[in-house]
């Protein structure tokens, strides 16, 4: 879900210069327009890793807007002062009135993280903490609270190189302690705790915006803005205001386009030059491992759920066969997904993608698969906003079932470049035994291109989770995609043998 | 929360025959309607304890309406056929289709609470899969499916005098096994994790209705009743309809009046007659061991919070004095609870309340509490209906982390009889120094008795938790009602000291 924090966003100083006072105008007017309405209050929470820049955000928004009307909360995990009362009683107290706006730099998510990070806690006790604050949100929404949460993400060696910098200067040197390098070494335990607690508490009434750290200007362009969305949605009395408030049934979700515009899609290599002789070398090993791999004896007590996704002409159906001549012709399904049929229909969505979860010993090769809620049914307007929009949560409740109970998960998306997609199209027109293979519909959904890339975007960032993580493939070299397509497939499946 | 379904509910024989065969016309005409229109599905869960009737209530219902399309699961917890799939596999397989019944005796709850008894998981491995249940259901909800969910409940007393009945008689001995007589006597432990379990997953769209399972004719009444009106309201399009299938924001939750109208506020013993030499022995006695706990040296690591509620001139006053006659005046404060300020409206319901809480060592009195929400505010209508159904849980939630965190909760509901408070409030107009005690709004609220008495058991059902029961005190007689007060309290301390 980091993916694309991690993609080196940047904003050049000119048009920060530009962009910055205009910024400045607009979230003063927005501040004072909450404060004499008083009709909500706003919460600003900014956490993340060390380094990541909460301490300048924070100062930045204080710069930006009226700090008499700003208050700050920095609140230690050490529950002070509590004098026996329950720790969530510091945040009350906390609380701004309507009209008020308040930031934490430290809030209810502190503790939780530290515990379980510190083993002090089992995942179960994260989740019962996470329930607390999911009700404790809740709790603030309907009561008319705008709450706004960012996480400040930094991948390890970025926030190695920030230690770095900040001890180099004798000014900063005191802002790095010993325990942020104990937590630099630490890094990945904080990374998948807080992947699973964002994650767990990114609703829709009050979703993270997770942002690149790295570059001021980037997280400073970004807070400001998203803030000043909010604010202005809000107070302008928009949909997307009410969305803010209390999750309306048929209101799209928040979808944060990055102020740089870079997206994952964008920043993924689509081109990987291969000689034909390299490839079936490598095509040939690949093959080998994989069968090895479904041959093996613990192999009969797990199963294998393979999701392939991508856009129009990728290349999914090459891929598929490269992977199914490397499996025992009684191990595995390959199942085609198609719009659901009437009886389908009469049930919930995922009825019909139990029914093919796969027994153990086996393999189910999805073509298309659940997905297919969040991009076709989502951009064809086939299904209503609040179908896909709760579809994320619940794909990621399914696949969390299936890897609970042993099941291998791995999913694939190809992509390939619009031109070469163009290229792909026209030669199928041409090579009369491709003919089939395309259809007006393909060029209608090349149509709507810009729409597809978003959805896949925020399906990504989204669904790729610790234990099923999405392998984005550059397909515009079919040779490559095949390789990386086996090549993630025994690669899942020797790690969990 | 079981208060209510231990009443000694019951139809007489010529009640019941007399409305079944309408009840059952109705069932079977409400079927046929969802059967035709296809516009969504039912599921229905009937669970709770053993011997509370789960199976005759299955048999009853496929009697009452057409099996054909009344689909039955009987869904053991051992899992088998699963052959590595994940446990919800089974469920989701045996989901209705739109136009589709289907009745599940052994569902998604009963492995968690069964794992739970046996101790096999931690109670925050319990909410993890309370979680689970939540979203599973939450989904079904979203998809359009009719979710209700009967539990059958018995005292220990009845469940152990039902095995001996089914025992003695030769036809039905079979039916009671050495697992039940061993669940018997681990009553205590089921009871306490269904009340867990019922009370979170107890949701607006789906709530639990919880059936004493004691009289055959009571309990088929009651589900036959419940299943009708459900149907009823959702094929009708009746707001309450909407609320079954998607909670909105503004319409009431659905409130059980039990078919023969026997509440649990009905069934509270107002008269107990005292004499005032024994109250004041009593009296003495009681307020020295209340001093004395509140003097112990663990106390000073503990706090209180001592709940006062009752009805008008219900004498929590003279309660209150009572107990602080007995405490250190250091040590207490007695919070007298009004209409919310501006400031307090503001700022989210509880934000005074959390104010309020006390330090270790400390004593909070609150002479009327945040069960305003609940009882004024619902009644006079000062809150929107969203705003008191989702009291309830936010009061849970608060009380629960109050306890979490070692402070003492006690909670009060002082009852007079229509007739006792008409003579007090006369009493109150011809004494003068009593004049002040009496106003317009006492007169206002008398005129309102009815909607308040099903605003405290409601209340009573939904907040009388295991950690945080109320004491409800009949209290035509004053003398009582202070001894039991204060019992109430000395108690509550000492065990926890």
């Amino acid at each position: 879900m980091f993916e694309s924090a991690e993609l080196g966003h940047e904003i050049d100083k000119d048009r920060y210069e530009t962009e910055v006072p205009e910024l400045r105008t607009a979230l003063l007017a927005a501040q004072y327009e909450v404060v004499k309405k008083q009709a909500f209050s706003v919460v600003i929470l900014i956490a993340g890793v060390d380094g990541g820049g909460k301490g300048d955000t924070l100062n930045t928004l204080n710069e930006w807007m009226d700090p008499r009307h700003l208050q700050t909360n920095a609140i230690r995990p050490v529950n002070e002062g509590l004098e026996g009362r329950p720790p969530m009683w510091q945040f009350w107290r906390a609380l701004p009135k309507k009209g008020g706006l308040a930031v934490f730099v430290g809030s209810w998510y502190t503790a939780p993280l530290l515990r379980r990070v510190y083993r002090e806690t089992t995942t179960a006790e994260l989740d019962q903490e996470i329930d607390d604050i999911l009700r404790f949100e809740r709790m603030l929404i309907d009561e008319g609270t705008l709450v706004l949460k960012f996480w400040l993400h930094l991948t390890k060696a970025q926030q190695r190189k920030r230690f770095k910098k900040l001890e180099k200067d004798a000014r900063t040197a005191w802002r790095v302690g010993p325990t942020d390098w104990k937590h630099l070494a630490m890094y990945k335990k904080f990374q998948s705790t807080a992947q699973h607690l964002l994650r767990s508490t990114s609703t829709a009434a009050a979703p993270w915006l997770i942002v690149e750290g790295t570059d001021e200007r980037y997280r400073n362009l970004t807070v400001g803005t998203a803030v000043l969305t909010a604010l202005r949605a809000l107070l302008d009395g928009r949909p997307e205001g009410r969305v803010l408030r209390a999750a309306p049934v048929e209101a799209a979700p928040r979808t944060f386009v990055p102020v740089d515009g870079k997206t994952v899609l964008d920043a993924l290599e689509l081109d990987h030059p291969i000689t034909k002789d390299e490839y079936q070398d490598e095509l040939a090993r690949l093959q080998g491992r994989l069968n090895m791999a479904t041959r093996h004896k613990r192999f009969e007590k797990r199963s294998v759920v393979a999701v392939f996704e991508g856009a129009d002409a990728g290349g999914k159906g090459g891929a598929i066969r490269r992977v199914t001549q490397a499996l025992d012709a009684r191990k595995y399904d390959v199942i085609p997904i198609a719009a659901p049929s009437d009886e389908d229909k009469a049930r919930p969505y995922l009825w019909r993608f139990w029914r093919q979860v796969p027994q153990r010993g086996r393999i189910a090769i999805f073509d298309r698969s659940w997905y297919g809620r969040v991009l076709v049914e989502r951009v064809e307007e086939l299904c209503r906003v609040s179908g896909w929009a709760r579809a994320y949560g619940e794909i990621n409740d399914f696949e969390e079932q299936l890897i609970d109970h042993g099941i291998i998960v791995v999913k694939f998306w190809l992509q390939i470049s619009k031109d070469e997609q163009l290229r792909r199209f026209e030669e199928r027109q041409q090579v009369p035994y491709k003919q089939h293979k395309i259809t007006d519909e393909d060029w209608r959904n090349r149509d709507k291109w810009d729409a597809y890339h978003d959805a896949v975007c925020e399906m990504i960032d989204r669904t790729s989770t610790e234990a099923a993580p999405w392998t984005l493939i550059g397909a515009n070299n079919k040779y490559h995609a095949r390789l990386a397509v086996l090549r993630g497939m025994v690669e899942s499946i020797e790690a969990a043998l």
